[in-house]
């Protein structure tokens, strides 16, 4: 493929040499001759210099002299479609329902749906068209995929939630009793879930993954949530029971969201971050407990600095306060 | 069913038409005629002006007018029987194991227990009677389960502890050398493990998981841990090695215990908390490092309030203590 | 096995009656006579006067008249030698590829390779010699693994790495899409992962986890990050795309580290830590943000007394300090 079909294909502006042949992509630093590259963070800015790439996918007003360029408003995406044009996405050693699948009789699997080997659908359950489950895929009885929806190896969908009735019985003994969990998952179009996840089915009624969001590795959803269309959720993630996220919402690896809670349309919740309380639309969380940024990043200084607080503290108590002493260090 | 007969059915009072067919359960909000539902919190006594089930499960002094009540002293345990009558348990797409399902010709397996598709039990394992192990779950070799004991999809069973001894070679490298784990799990009778969770062999002797135990998705119990009986701990913890729960331990989510503690019985440790010395009996842990909870509630209040902190102490130091300048905003 | 013959085997100074028998090895509390145990940390030094063990290994000045020592500079590696002498490592039921092993016809598996149940190989993935690969474990195509990697069940190796490109679109929808993940994963010599982890192929180029590492169960290693050798990463760590790790990195459980990040060689990091900045070579780091140790536990024990710095500043404002009313709490 040429520089300039490829401009073409991607919707790029094309400053320089638009007949040098383009075929595959890579990272500014690993890219040689006929390797498309791309810089989303100007950051990275000195390895267009050095980059032996053949072009660079940039942003719209970037300017390197003697670098081929494709400009395009948003490098990461018009970068991915060059990906795909250069490389596609995997092509998969079978089609259809692998040998060494399982799918209970009355499960229904969709026309060019690929499963590996080692899944297991269970009864009643329907998958939709075009989506692939990778090895060892678990999908529970009565749950619903709709199309497209790729999910990676090992992950299990609609085991049991975490339901258990506390009673102490006729004999003093306290002991926990299982709720049967009567309902199921949704999966909506175009959801990708990665490794290792854990979507517990609904005690009743349905644990919903929106449209569009996309799930990292070893993440865990409750019973009875439900995450709206377009979220990313990052590796780790933790959502209890019958939580409610809106849409476009994102969360950052290990982030922990206590049940029964509402997150706004758009929130993004930092890694690490502990929610115990409902978040607003467009609110950026952080912290344990959750706080809003800008209160967060005021508060995490201070706590870094408590010993120069503590002696500041000290300071006043001796009386030293407002004498000529050398000042104590600065808080950050 | 009629409404009197699962009134007795669940041992609750009935309070309106005991004529009335009830086919099944549902939230109170998704509830329609011919259902019940239960209300557990007041918080949502609201719900039950407005819902369109038949009958409704709750404690025992509450009244509505007009809705028909099965009250009962635990409306939880009260609900989850009526589930139970209504609509049982799993029914298996098959019985005993599956021929999908590996075993050792050295392991046994106990009348009545269900090994799902990819079920893997190696030698010398030992399943009692009336288990369930659902898709692609793992037994190592030795480990013994119960009876009733269910776990679910892709969990792993006395896969080797992390035990390495870390030793400068002749030729000055530093390696990690893996010691033999020759150890089991043992779990006992009526456990619940949820899915993607991991459960290491001892090192020497057994980790074990008492009796009643109820673990949750994405669980990792280190080797030689112990866990006592009728415990409930949620998703994603961590609990290190040698470290021993007492019975009735209760754990929120992505709660990390380090190696060798004691944790005493009732105890009780917030999500997300980090565990680093010895809990006492039924004592209530929050935070990072792990306090009481009394303690944890004042620290937090004032740790998200540091900023108005340092305002104080700024205002002290710059002599306008004791002046009549406005007050600094009050912490909570 | 003769008491001398262990010694001799071990390389470790015997004192005491080399004639006895030795068939096995334990914990100090549960051996009996015949077994061999260990005492690595002097806390647990009182157990050597009532163990019923026959022998213990002990560090080299250890003194304990009536009982029979075998001394050496590493106990705990002096130890774990005695117990592949009298254990050996796991035996396993087959050799080779199981038949219910899945391996694609590109792929290949050196020789002395075991491969359990339910193992899957993708294609031009390539395994090297006397590896073990448990049940359910997931090999991506174009994935490598050295010489003796051990890699515990339900693990999955090289699935899409969490690369999606946000865009709005003609019809105003902000969506998310997939950018192909056309890098592998590249795992070293004698490197051992634990169960249900997962190790995301890179975008571009290869993941890497170093010679000699040992991972824990549930850890998450993301796209083209770089595990130097001989790292100890210990249950529930998670690390973000891009980040790289130097050589013999130790990191506690549940610990979490941000992108494209670098951690220093030989750097240890407590459980639960949160790292957002590089760190340096043999740093020691503690807390959420990380902190250098000796830092986060001055600031922690601020932190956990805040009541009493709050306490005190009340009393500054009143106008006491200085006083000679009693003194506030000291903070530990």
């Amino acid at each position: 493929m040429t520089l300039s079909e490829l401009a073409a294909a991607i919707g790029a502006e094309l400053v320089g040499d638009g007949s040098l042949l383009i075929d595959s992509a890579n990272t500014l630093e690993a890219a040689r001759a006929g390797q498309v590259s791309f810089l989303s963070n100007p950051k990275y800015s000195k390895q267009v210099e050095t980059t032996k790439a053949s072009a660079v996918v940039v942003s719209p007003h970037f300017k390197m002299p003697g670098v081929n360029l494709l400009r395009h408003k948003n490098p990461y995406y018009a970068f991915m479609q060059a990906v795909v044009k250069l490389h596609g996405y995997r092509k998969h050693p079978h089609s259809g329902i692998h040998p060494r699948a399982t799918v209970d009789s009355s499960a229904t699997i969709g026309e060019g749906s690929v499963l590996y080997p080692g899944v297991y659908v269970g009864p009643r359950a329907r998958v939709g068209r075009d989506c692939i489950l990778y090895p060892n895929v678990v999908i529970y009885d009565d749950c619903v995929l709709g199309d497209r929806v790729i999910i990676h190896a090992n992950t299990s969908i609609g085991q049991d939630g975490y339901g258990f009735a506390t009673h102490k019985g006729a004999d003093g003994e306290v002991a926990h009793h299982k709720i049967p969990q009567i309902g199921n998952v949704v999966i909506e179009d175009d959801v990708e879930i990665a490794a290792n996840a854990t979507i517990d089915r609904a005690a009743l009624g349905s644990t919903i993954i929106g449209e569009g969001s996309k799930l990292g590795d070893l993440i865990t959803i409750g019973h009875n949530a439900r995450v709206g269309a377009h979220c990313l959720l990052v590796a780790q993630v933790g959502i209890a029971g019958s939580t409610i996220l809106g849409h476009h919402v994102t969360m950052g690896g290990q982030v922990g969201v206590a049940g029964h809670l509402k997150i706004g349309d758009g929130a993004t919740v930092a890694a690490g971050t502990g929610i115990m309380q409902d978040v607003d639309e467009k609110a950026i969380m952080i912290g344990t407990p959750a706080m809003p940024a800008s209160q967060a990043r005021r508060v995490y200084a201070i706590f870094t600095q408590l010993p120069e607080l503590l002696a500041r503290v000290k300071k006043l108590e001796t009386g030293s306060a407002g004498s000529d002493e050398p000042e104590p260090p600065a808080e950050a």
